[in-house]
């Protein structure tokens, strides 16, 4: 019985790290005291150590500990054993290269498969996706696939970003980037604004939050979904 | 005796493709009546006939005559034999995994340090670095490699976008994400912006076009440079 939050982003403007989740954190989180932290994403090249300080800091306010894995020296234990798992933002590339080195992608699979809760925010969440073809990281690092854990029968595009007005950048839209990768691919595609997230309730999938997502499937017109809208139908 | 347009766009806001540059490439290109053209770039998933044809028209307007890569059975003797090579734009992931395909990046090196004259834009501009790991694309496919053709000691970042004053957007500026680089990759890195081009004669590099460009090199803070200014102490 999977249970599953697929967050945008960890931070909405003007607000702290993780805040705007912290009253559905306490609830997805509520059988785990200690929660596993995979930090691999290194947002701005910053430590392991670092990235789990700032993750613990927002944790404590809902009265939950966070290790991180990089404390460990099992890692498949650890991830075995988590009472719960948040794999937070940075860059997809890195933290793709990271589990592949690691070899944790069927570890996290297993887990989570098997009920554990898991929380990703960002780069945390496209690798619940198919793969990560539609991150919008800047590929600093090479990984060994572009494969990621499949926990949704889709592709993540986090940050979703609509045209910006007036803009005289001739650089592509989210948009046009997402009809690209449906000239090379067939999954649909869920543009996920800052501040909405995919709730995973056993095989239940439900847009979550204030906004509305945007849809992109093969073939077809992108258009928008509702907040609280069943996302079943993409399976 | 090296011959090399490194253009951070093709195309500039209210003017037509290769409009801009036209005047530059009469010369550039004086020697070469037809010009060889590498439309695996594939913008918005455009055909290689497309794409050519778009090119062809830009090119007729001074007197010179377009043939796409893909018209020809033996590609490899096809860059060999040109008497000029344009690579355009579209994503650099399609193109680096195109080239690799066909086997024909040495091809084009080889040329090139023959005296082959050069055009790249944007994705075919990324290509002129030592890797695409500075390209703004999405990764819609996987490469084998994100190697490049390193025909510039540095990697390039085309359509260089400066943060957007009081953007609420939570995703990562242009700054961070190279300074991302920079946590696991050493080599300097040329922020190119729409306009802006780099030229490559002999040996000398010098930065071109109306507008500033901004260097990022390992370990120091970004700084400015004006156009006209040489570019070889990157090397």
């Amino acid at each position: 019985m999977k249970s599953i939050i697929i967050a945008s982003t960890s931070t909405i403007h003007g607000s702290g790290y993780l805040e705007y989740l912290l009253d559905e954190l306490k609830i997805h989180f509520k059988s785990a005291n200690e929660i596993l932290f995979i930090p691999y994403a290194r947002p701005g090249g910053i430590s392991h150590d670092d990235y789990t300080e700032i993750a613990s800091k927002a944790f404590k306010t809902i009265g939950k500990t966070i290790k991180g894995l990089h404390e460990f020296e099992n890692t498949q234990e650890a991830i075995q054993n988590a009472q719960g798992i948040f794999v937070g933002g940075g860059n997809t590339f890195v933290l793709v290269s990271q589990l592949y080195k690691n070899n944790i992608l069927l570890a996290i699979q297993n887990a989570i498969n098997k009920g554990t809760p898991y929380l990703g925010t960002s780069a945390g969440s496209n690798i619940c996706g198919l793969t990560m073809h539609t991150t919008n990281d800047m590929p600093i690092m090479y990984p060994p696939s572009f494969k990621t854990l499949g926990l949704v029968p889709f592709n993540i595009n986090p940050h979703y970003l609509d045209p910006i007005e007036g803009s005289t950048h001739m650089g592509e839209t989210r948009e046009t980037r997402i009809k690209e990768f449906h000239a090379f691919n067939t999954q649909p595609v869920i543009g996920l604004r800052e501040g909405s997230w995919i709730s995973v309730e056993a095989n239940k999938l439900t847009l979550k939050g204030p906004l509305n997502a945007r849809i992109f499937e093969y073939g077809k017109a992108p258009y928008e979904i509702e907040t609280n809208s069943n996302l079943d139908f993409l399976k």
